[in-house]
């Protein structure tokens, strides 16, 4: 099966995405029967082009890489803007890695369901429209037999959603407990050791993982994002970020981070969410874990997520070191799920 | 779909999992629309009965857990030993939970390929013969179209086989290291709290974890079979357990780990398996790992695997506390993709 793949955003993690495709291109084809080609690329800053042919991917990156406008690449036709490309690419599959909206999901609320609206099936590594649309998203995809698969959106490529609907079956999600962002678990094992809370931030930009704006991160708002798209998938939720409970790390001091190691222990914010009768109850706190615990042993950039299950009792996930190689395979991951299921579709 | 269920060994693992089935039948048939009944089960000391008819799976439980011969569940038919109910059980799913046998995996191996050339399903939560026989295992089974699933093999129910099969699409597998023997790392953890060897091992057995032959735990013969199964499945391996550089816990002092927990370490027994050119190199020993890690986090009879990918990095999954009816959970995961596979060649 050949799939035709458009790029809305070609960030970072499209790009890492791009080359493992690229690299992988002949041991999927072998093991999965999947090839595809590309037919659109569009970008905030440079350019959005399409092709009625195909897209030459590695060209596209190199283009974009150098500080070119995309319609540098052979063959292509330049289009207006994302928007028009949504509405007009002929793909198979939609990639949205356009940066988070943290106020309303938009505007990659809109690209993917006009996409879904159109039958395309959508992956994205985008916590928004999760966060902020879900239930939504999730019906339209339906109605419109398309898939919409977000793998990314939490713990980069570590199965988190996927672990839950492919690993789980038949157990119910009761609670989850997690540290999931990455800037501020930085910011903390830094401080630990003595660091200045400036200095572990500047150490967190200088590594690519903070934006120079850090709030969102500093905040708890990511790890807030997070926690609910967590419970809007997992359990059956239809809560909105300001909905959660949520403290950041400002007001932490080394002097508390260094006294609690010294006592067996370590300070980690964490993102909860609670079953509470018909409700759930989201959380994003500081709170003191033993250092010799799942959620202590989590150090610098690593992430981890205890599930809470009825039948299965805790499990965790923990994923160590991500970088942007890991977020692109939660793409990849999602490609895999979305062939399948048009191969099994196909084969009715 | 209604399917038949045989069991093959009927200990609390296989009567923890009846009563999940018994409690969760409703659910099952609306969710799954899987439905079934029970035509067969043989034990060692408490007979062997077949139906042509259905067997009550509770009346089965209570009178095992009486002391009574399965003979007295009315409507059955008596048989002769396991071997004559798996040459003749009208089955469609096997559930295969005899004792581990440490020098080749048998009878179990056996009862398993006498049903896969039946073309039967079977399930297991015994580490033989994935550790002894799982290449021929599988062939057979594809020979037959029948599956095999052995979830329960290492860490329970929690889900390490399917994690790699269903979540991590595309990666190569190219090592792992994971605590994955609760009797050893149980004495460890409390030995780490001043207790000595031989109390913490009392305290395992008290729990009914350890078996009153511990030896099997204490020489890292359980952690080798399963880097066995781990490797065989997950690495394309064809390992037998004495192909394991296996070193037990007899030889570490109470001293050692309470040195280790005051500089901030613990001490584990580690299953490791690693790729070497074209071969995997597979070990249990001892080692010192920081208290604040995915290994040192992992305290009494909790487990933890950390598996290396190419193209995921590192992942971890842990399991807090497992008991009997996490590994009767692996039992029913394992039906529930059973089910979808027969499900999906219906539809054919």
């Amino acid at each position: 099966m050949e799939l035709k793949l458009a790029f809305i955003g070609f960030g970072n993690v499209a790009r890492a995405f791009a080359r493992i495709l690229t690299d992988r291109k002949s041991p999927f084809n072998r093991d999965f029967d999947l090839s595809w080609k590309t037919t659109a690329i569009a970008t905030a800053r440079h350019g959005c082009i399409t092709s009625a042919d195909e897209i030459e991917l590695m060209r596209a990156v190199n283009c974009v890489e150098s500080g070119d406008n995309l319609s540098e690449v052979g063959g292509s036709i330049p289009a207006n803007d994302p928007t028009s490309v949504v509405q007009n690419c002929d793909a198979d599959v939609l990639f949205e890695t356009t940066p988070l909206n943290i106020s309303d999901g938009g505007p990659a609320v809109t690209y993917i369901r006009t996409a879904l609206s159109r039958g395309i099936n959508v992956i994205t590594a985008n916590k928004g429209p999760v966060a902020f649309a879900y239930s939504e998203l999730k019906e339209l995809a339906e109605q419109h037999g398309a898939n919409f698969r977000f793998e990314g959106v939490v713990m980069d490529g570590a199965p988190v959603f996927n672990l839950v609907e492919k690993c789980l079956p038949g157990t119910r999600v009761v609670g989850f407990a997690g540290v999931l962002n990455s800037t501020t678990n930085l910011v903390l094992t830094e401080m630990e050791k003595g660091r200045s809370f400036e200095d572990a931030l500047v150490e967190a930009q200088r590594r690519g993982i903070a934006e120079a704006n850090a709030d969102h991160d500093i905040d708890g708002w990511d790890a807030a994002v997070k926690a609910v798209a967590l419970a809007n998938v997992l359990m059956d939720c239809d809560a909105r970020p300001a909905d959660v409970d949520r403290k950041g790390i400002r007001e932490v001091t080394a002097d508390s981070l260094v006294a609690a190691k010294a006592s067996g222990r370590s300070v980690r914010l964490v993102s909860r969410g609670r079953r509470e009768g018909t409700d759930v109850r989201l959380t994003v706190a500081l709170e003191i874990v033993p250092l010799a615990s799942t959620l202590g042993g989590v150090r610098g950039t690593s992430n981890a997520l205890i599930i809470e299950t009825d039948l299965m009792g805790e499990l965790a996930i923990v994923e160590t070191d991500p970088g942007v190689d890991q977020t692109a395979y939660a793409l990849l991951s999602d490609l895999i799920v979305v062939h399948e299921t048009l191969n099994r579709r196909q084969k009715h």
